[in-house]
């Protein structure tokens, strides 16, 4: 491999010819190789691309950057959103905790890559801009990696979580509307209860979908403040007057969403608890789809030996002795995102706990998490949704039958030949293996008519909605 | 031990014979001999007496219970919310999932009692209130338990976690307001970094928990909805229209706290996202009370080797062997608390997953986590406020000395000799520990008179609020 | 309420008149109002019990404390080991981290308690014992907690946890021979699939178990190491020569259990990674308890609907309106503290992630954590042994009639009629709803009796044992 | 892109022309769009290359398979252990929960391979092995899976992580060894205590580790025993005798590592507890790391405002105002793998508790996370290793200076001029900031000499080994 020298204060280093990043950048490289390489998440760089731009607009306007290093800044940004630089940033989460290599390693690439736009050279000794005088100009560290963390993660959240949500969420909403007047067996504690409906059953589902929505809504009106005009411990040292509410409009206007500059910097650069309240809003999520999954997988299991009420899509061969094996992969896939979100969360506790004085040194591993977490969830539900959820369907012999065979129908009989008779006939048929009818006639208790007349599960469902 | 006999339908059961209990809740507490007698949270029992006694008045409104019954039932409910007849209660959190015979345990209870109150005998064969049928009516296990759950955990809430935690960022508030001038030596990556003041650290302490509070009273929003009136599955079975509405009304009423029905019956005997929402919202404050707690433990570590920039009170004797040491023993009991509430939350996620259909049944420890949790940081926040925050003081000489060694503050040089010259006398003091102004006038490249005027900290901290 | 005075180098503090403990402990009372009182687990006082007992008689014969002492220490330690001084321990977990005040608890119990045993009147100046000079000689809270903290959970552990799961395992072990040869369906992502026996089934929650037990066996090697003899950061400062070897050595003969000296005080005071690590083997036995419980209550559902191949006890009425609607109450309970097993692991490793320098100080709330951990796995796997397990019984029944639905049981077909035709049987079978034999014999591809003569479900489950 | 028509029992599938892989594996990739591609761990392909070439040698052995399949299969397997043929798995963690499709993913890659190996085209209908006759013969996703996450997390714990622990455990123990004389202030509560060297602190690092190490060893115990054998449901349908035990020894033959077939095979399908097993003791690890990376953080801390006893290598320029400044960015990126790690923990007990019957389907999430916390444990110890542990020098003007102050060395004097008048001085010393030499003189208790006699720190740390 072709290398070229870099230089910083502690003197040159050895950087891969072509490469766009700069000394620190391959210091950083070198010194962490825990996992695999480039593990620093594209929303996070992409964030910087809008934070760097941001700032350049922001320090012009101010008064302490000039109209033509904005635009080379803003050039280089815009090819880092469109991800055509992702090759550059070679780092890895497990760097150090304040982020501040990846921070470089972004100033280190958009001021070679301006040079390079501008017709000059790699080798050329001097830049037209410099990472930290230019790029990185009434900035620090300690601010960005924060407000990159935030614009990456309400992005993810707003653009992968929610939406995917909200898809899953209405196909399970229609479910519950078509199937509100399929009368089934319910079950408390895995056992035969009273009857529900299947669209009742669903829309259980749904409410659960819009509780975490509403957290996910809540928790981002944290995440929606941005660190950046703290600098170096919150305090804004060497950022123009102004600047904190400024740059954050324009981050707000550049990428479309609701950004302000937070009311705290001191909060922000020392506690992720933002963070930390988005990824329990995401495991929350977890929680839900958990349940959601498990019932899906539960009341699709079979197809002879199991509840098997509802028939899911079959998207894979089952083994080929088994045909109508159905194996509820979706709902596995799911089930698994929720564990590792669940995971990700205690991750993601303990590393914003652990934050001390004026900065909290978990950052990149707190970005990670919540970033994976907001990504997954929002994957596997519409993974989810498209290829189990559209297709789920009533078995509607299964349901009758456990319907018909139900023994605590007989609670439709206390009105009228009393708790005690009804509890015979319960424990007969129960005992004697036989149908309610059957136990009741054979009783004297009543008639077959009176039977058909009284016991109707329909009405034992409540309203429906 | 004297005994009565009492009989359920599985048949007669030895009772202690001057308990108020019944059948199955001795049969409860002989069959599941777990952990500590009588764990079931207190709260849980006081929240149930709110709601049998909301039941009773709903109950004799819409016809189906007499006045006479109604008076009763809310008389004996008084006693339980006043704690009078807490022995009553022996059954521990390790019972059945649904919380079915803690539920029984209250309306054995109910029933018992208030006959004795009418001047009755336990002996009596019939009582003049069925423990089912008139204590439960319009009732289930499945919707009185969580119903149980979001009376207590909300009420443990604002009663005591957010008065704690508001009673503590008070006195934080303050603390910051009066150490708003108190330049001191910033801290990153636990390094020596540019100074801020006292109060701006500690009014990062305060935004973290007015976001910790915010989150609490976002997540409360959900727990406010009731299960009541789903009573077996969710449907309603049982219940005279109008009931559910009706009944939240009364537990409001009695509770003075703003309870409403809950939108959705079946998800709120399916899941307890609800109760995962707010432990995770416990959670997040945990997480911000680890920093907290760190930071006020480490500032006022030494006395002699270090930090030592703050003085906490001196509660208990430190070794006589050592005087000054003083341990910091409320931070820690506060950041051990934080430990088990984080614990705590995955103990409840753990359980909200894991619902299966129309039921979740890890009712009992969701409910017990959560309360815990509750109560603990409310509790710890009383506790390190009365016996920590209020006596916080500047330790000055220590601050003092700190600031005047920072090799940072040769920032506030670069305007007047440029960064290069700066970095030069840094690097200098560094290598040679002397003083910055020690470096700088051997170096010559500024006067002594100089250095007092471009040197202030207290320039460096921007502007204070 | 009575008063003494009572003094240390803080000066003077109001104590109940009649209670044994001192002045710090009364100033931890007062200091720490978190939670519920006296939360401090009593196995630890038990173990303080010991370990006093243990000093004392170390201390003797290594010439330090005369024999008169050593057997005052001695007698009140026996009676705190009896459980007859439980109400002189009033402090919380939420103290100070290192547990300091609960060693002077005991330590001004010991004093005061012996001064009465001698005659003497608790207003006496001076006692006959001293809390620091004589019962905490060659001690300090830094060792002596982390000890107490070890043997109260290795006791816990083999006297509690072990046999509980050991007696679960033989219930087990024993319905695996029982039903070695009930041949029935296997499942597979919950969906039907090759058989197997119902004591194949019982075999892997044998080796389950087996397997968790080992695992504690391996976690209890590091639990045997005492800090005891560390004093304060683990020099052994102000301890006679030899004094760690012997006190543990003290301690294996009191409590019958093999202790021996921690090779490396340093570590077992700054660190309670054999605590970790024994959370960490609880919280593995629970992720096996969970699968056994789920399997449990999910082959037990039903009555009608569900499941149902196996039948456990009916422990409390069902709703006497749903006759035969066993709740499987057992393995919810158990579940339920697997649930809490898994929280406690993450604060005790929260707890064990926190330590600092020569002490970890969340030595309080690891040790309750590994304790209730401990307990309520004994517990449960006791209750579900004695109320469930030993009543399982397979449903005949169900079984054979799940077996003789099954579609896989085509796979016997393969080696006869071709894996293509076997396949076109299955689907058949499927698509039309019928017996695999009927398909077969629909489709021409063999003869009833062939049928009865290849297809034999118990040639399908490999060899027994 | 080009394609080809790939067939399975479920009809024709598009498939990249050039691909080795077949219509299942398209099925898969195009199913689950959940998060980034391929992320399927490469060690878990790895793991099924030896485990296709050993139960093909095994297939050999026993009869059921020619000697030219056999080494056609060995020869891919050996491609794909060498990561020549990584491009040819594409599928992500969040599949099936059995991982089936990734089983299928190597079936087929072998295939198609082996048939282009022996010159013949992708597009013959016919190939010379077939995917699962051949290949998956005498196997079940079922049982391949788990064996490939057992080969997989063995090899890496063996190869990656424990080495790495070794390695910086051998640096730490060199430390111990080299410093063992540097005595230094103790720190207990983060507050100044009696002295210990800090050779000796850094033993207790030493022990943490070796503790860690041997809680590894013994995990690794169950991760040995495979579940290979046991096909569908852990009966071993369709596996020639003696297979189970004959293709663990390949297995071990081949990877040079003591693999064993597993003693009960329904236990390996439905339960992971082994992974959750090594899972705990990787937790065990992070937590001990954890202390390791704080204390070494801390103690470096400064370099003027700290704690600053130690000097860590400076690898990345500091800010450049301030020289000196020394980031402890090593124990950062150690300690944010470590709060991965605790978190993937709880990921994976979740994953390990949810399994249900026959087959536990969270198999690729507990293998991805176990894998992920192995390697990155392994790489962080070697980057801390080598980037910060063999450069750790004391810094011993701040040691001795510190050690000088500390008014804890007044317990030296107790013997000779009693507790009392020790306390004296020390008191004094501390309110009036005095040397305990001055205060001493002051008070007139001893001379300067008799100090210098009796305040010796060195006779203060126990025996040194």
């Amino acid at each position: 491999m072709q290398y070229r020298i870099e230089k910083d204060t502690m003197g040159e280093v050895q950087v891969p010819a072509e490469k766009y990043w700069g000394a620190q950048t391959e210091r950083s490289r070198n010194n962490f190789k825990i996992g695999p390489e480039a593990s620093m998440p594209k929303e996070i760089i992409y964030a910087f691309g809008y934070l760097k731009k941001a700032a350049a607009y922001a320090n012009h306007e101010l008064g302490v950057l000039s109209a033509e290093k904005r635009d080379l800044i803003a050039q280089v940004c815009e090819e880092i959103i469109a991800g055509k630089l992702d090759a550059e940033f070679p780092l890895v989460i497990w760097q150090t905790g304040s982020g501040t290599q990846s921070n470089m390693n972004v100033n280190e690439v958009v001021a070679n890559r301006a040079h390079v736009l501008k017709g000059g050279s790699l080798l050329d000794e001097k830049k037209v801009l410099h990472p930290n005088d230019d790029v990185n100009k009434s900035q620090s560290s300690n601010d960005t990696f924060p407000t990159a963390m935030h614009i990456a993660a309400y992005t993810q959240v707003v653009n992968v979580t929610i939406p995917g949500m909200q898809k899953l969420r209405n196909t399970l909403a229609s479910k519950a509307e078509e199937y509100m007047n399929v009368v089934k067996v319910g079950r408390t504690h895995f056992m035969d209860a009273t009857p529900l409906t299947l669209g009742q059953e669903f829309s259980g589902y749904v409410q659960q979908i819009d509780n975490s929505i509403r957290a996910l809504r809540n928790a981002l009106e944290a995440v929606k403040e941005l660190a950046l005009g703290g600098t170096a411990v919150g305090t804004g040292l060497n950022t123009p007057k102004g600047y904190d509410v400024l740059v954050a409009a324009k981050i707000a206007e550049f990428t479309g969403l609701p950004f302000v500059t937070a009311p705290n910097k001191f909060e922000s650069l020392a506690a992720h608890d933002a963070m930390v309240e988005l990824s329990g809003a995401l495991k929350r999520a977890a929680v839900s789809f958990m349940k959601i999954a498990n019932d899906v997988r539960m009341l699709s299991s079979g197809p002879r030996s199991g509840i098997g009420e509802i028939i899911i899509p079959d998207n894979e061969p089952g083994s080929s002795i088994m045909p109508g094996k159905v194996n509820p992969t979706q709902p596995e896939a799911l089930s698994m995102v929720c564990a590792q979100v669940i995971g990700n969360d205690v991750a993601v506790s303990v590393g914003g706990a652990t934050g001390h004085f004026e900065l909290n040194v978990f950052k990149p591993v707190i970005a990670a998490n919540v970033l994976q977490s907001a990504t997954l969830i929002g994957d596997a539900c519409v993974s989810f949704n498209d290829k189990c959820a559209v297709g789920i369907e009533p078995n509607y012999d299964v349901i009758k039958k456990h319907l018909e065979n139900s023994l605590m129908l007989v609670t439709a009989l206390n009105p009228h030949i009393g708790y005690e008779n009804a509890a015979k006939i319960a424990k007969k048929a129960h005992k004697e293996n036989k149908t309610l009818r059957e136990a009741a006639i054979e009783l004297g208790l009543l008639t077959s008519e009176q039977f058909d007349e009284w016991v109707i599960p329909a009405d034992m469902v409540g309203s429906l909605k």
